[in-house]
């Protein structure tokens, strides 16, 4: 399941800035089986971003060893975007590069004037901050990924004091013994790197109560305190209904609303969902809600595997791992961003194939960095290269190696179409929603790239 | 769960037009419990329909005894609806009596030329046919429902060749040995009566492979024909990707792809969502996506409870019930009427409560008519009555009776808020919507009233 978890994050790592421009123009970087872990001062502020910091050497894959040229990102004002009639789209999967004039939109505008149009906020940094280099990260050889801009830390330390006082005093979410944790789970940082063009903090914090809502469902109800699969298509109706309210009668709708404070997830989720409601329009309150369908979806396939102790196929756990996803996270960019991506558009072909690909990377992702903490835990926990390992004969070793080229061949995959789609739908609120998930795309890498404290790699290269 | 199943449908009930308008004008009626099972001619052809049938006695519910006065309906020309701002709709649950500029839009245009405009289309049923009036239907006393026209034939032979055709040659459904039960399904006549404003009998194909294909999924991987909770989380995913597809690598992308052929009820949703997604816009797609993925957490909340052998609250039943729900069949009606209602309205709050309210009276419609095949058949099997009777310490007979209130305290919240909708929002997408749901609705119970082949009531009265 996607579990960022409640531990602590204990350093960062200082990027380049990531563009989707420059992802999709193939300015990207693959980590090198010899890429030390890197300490960087962090660059930040406004783009153009830091410069390259990984060397682009090849791993796994070839390389796109191409310098990390910085480019400006377009953003189109906060705000309700246009109605626009939907085009019909049709973006084959081997959709190549973008021209020169695609390059022009993807870069932005240029020039005096235009620092205001980038994607990551106006905000300069303590300089105290920035000269905190963190100084170990981790480093998965041959992992295809783009560094992001250290975020803000600014703002990380106030959405990190404000997401607590929401855990403790309004959905009372934790047991007292539970705080340092909660507090290590720096989820300010993870949001703050995932969404640097929230134009408010009161946006972030849309984004930062509903990641922690959905890893106290996980947690609870699924995995670490007390989750079990007996019973969970109950539990997970229930809190569903947090997000998707019944509509009943009187005699028995104050009975359901009761239950909405009956637990912490149930807690979290409903107080999340009216924050998020009050920023989002209907369409894009729906958009959620149907992911969040889908995470429950995959949360009961995964459970039911569970108790059946079945190891399903590649492609079946692929299948699982595309529901039990972090979809509903980037898919709320826009909200966060404040603007929206027309319904319409939303649903085109091909923007839900970009939007499966990029969900389905960072999931995968999670997968490879979680490898020795799920094979630490109680119990034969489903990832990525266990799957491949049992089921194409293996080793431990290859079957992680292979998990890495599938990461690696889903990232091109989502670039190569969000490239194409891009290009097809020259549309202010779609390009800015595809730079908005590929950056929250490259957040979620630095994100757990940077957990030390949780995360460690296997001893594989 | 919602189980029209596949048994024959023996006797139909003639009866008076259904329109939006009468219902939400409070021209409808209660089945008194002194009404007997009727017999009446039936009457066919355009709108303005047939006088009423059902003496409009009060039963358990003060009834609406007005005299079932025919209104001409509004409908749209097919094809797509302009795009339209997205107004903010905020209607309250007591929404009132629509005023006298409602009753005109509802009734929509009179006069010469104006038939044409009719929800219902304009074909003539063969004479013969229509003096073959059934003569046994079931009625459940105080049951707050609206007669609809008897079902074109000609549509209705036409469905039946065309939904066998499909089943046997193009998905192989069923084994030989279950072809009789098939044909006496008669989903053609269901499907005929639920969407008289079809444009073409392509359009009700659409509508009729759906619910073919979700009633096979039901079937074998939940109820009659070897399903079960165990492992049902994982069965419905991978069907569920018949609707939702996988997107992944080009290894195992293909795997994925073959697997859509390994049953009946993968074949089943593969074949009818393609058809569907020839028809529908991205957006209805979309829609149709989500509301299947809420179908299938709800399934899974009952068998969760199964495996558990929990009997849930009255409200948790009915939160359930809201999920494992028909609401996925009236929600395509303007896919099948060929026009569509704008994404940005269907979000809409003040939608999203019509839309369920009508679901989940379809629902327990399905609850009370099939109490007694469920109480004979192996097993518990929940159902509204079962579980009032169950957790409000009640008869049997008191469960049940207090179950009916209940739909038509749904029923007629549906109407009322319909009714204030289609007020606050007068745009032609939006009334024909509102209708063809409402069309649904009591198409859903005509189908059930007259299954007495399937149904029986039990001696309550």
């Amino acid at each position: 399941m996607p579990e960022p978890g409640l531990s602590p994050l204990q350093s960062t790592l200082p990027t380049a800035a990531s563009h989707f421009g420059a992802h999709v123009l193939g300015r990207s970087r693959t980590a090198g089986a010899e890429a030390a872990p890197v300490a960087q001062p962090a660059v930040a502020g406004v783009l153009p971003g830091a410069s390259g910091v990984l060397p682009g050497a090849s791993g796994v894959l070839p390389g796109v060893a191409a310098p990390a040229v910085p480019t400006p990102a377009v953003a189109v004002p906060a705000g309700p975007a246009p109605a626009v009639p939907a085009p019909v789209v049709a973006v084959s999967a081997a959709a190549g590069t973008p021209g020169p004039g695609l390059e022009r939109v993807l870069r932005g505008p240029s020039g005096l004037g235009t620092a205001g149009l980038s994607l990551v906020r106006a905000v300069e940094p303590p300089a105290a901050v920035a000269a905190e280099a963190p100084v170990e990260v981790l480093e998965i050889p041959g992992l295809y990924y783009h560094p992001v801009p250290e975020p803000d830390p600014v703002r990380v330390a106030e959405i990190g004091r404000r997401i607590k006082e929401w855990a403790v005093e309004e959905v009372e979410l934790y047991p007292e013994e539970w705080e340092k944790q909660f507090d290590g789970f720096s989820v300010g940082r993870y949001m703050v790197a995932c969404h640097p063009d929230a134009p408010t903090v009161d946006h972030l914090m849309i984004a930062t109560r509903l990641m922690v809502a959905e890893n106290a469902v996980d947690d609870y109800y699924c995995e670490d305190h007390g989750g079990s699969p007996i019973g969970l298509g109950g539990r997970l109706l229930l809190a569903h209904t947090a997000l998707d309210p019944l509509h009943t009668t009187r005699e028995y709708q104050p009975q359901w609303a009761e239950s909405l404070r009956a637990d912490a997830p149930r807690r979290a989720y409903r107080s999340a969902m009216e924050y998020f409601g009050r920023q989002a329009t209907p369409s894009q309150a729906d958009r959620f809600r149907h992911d969040m369908a889908r995470l429950h979806l995959g949360y009961l396939a995964e459970g039911s595997w569970a108790q059946t102790d079945h190891t399903p196929e590649v492609w079946e756990y692929l299948v699982m791992r595309q529901f039990n996803n972090f979809r509903p996270c980037p898919t709320i960019t826009d909200t966060v961003g404040g603007y929206e991506l027309p319904a319409d558009l939303h649903a085109q072909p091909a923007m839900q194939r970009v939007i499966a690909l990029a969900g389905n990377a960072c999931t995968i992702v999670n997968d490879l960095y979680s490898y020795t903490k799920e094979l630490a835990a109680p119990g034969r926990h489903l990832n990525l290269p266990v799957v491949i390992a049992d089921r194409e004969d293996l080793s431990d070793q290859d079957g992680y190696l292979k998990a890495v080229e599938v990461h690696n061949d889903l990232m091109r995959d989502f670039e190569a179409e969000a490239a194409a789609l891009a290009a097809a739908c020259p549309v202010p609120g779609v390009q800015r929603f595809l730079r908005g998930v590929a950056t929250w795309v490259d957040g979620n890498h630095y994100w757990h790239q940077t957990n030390t404290y949780r995360y460690s790699l296997p001893d594989f290269w």
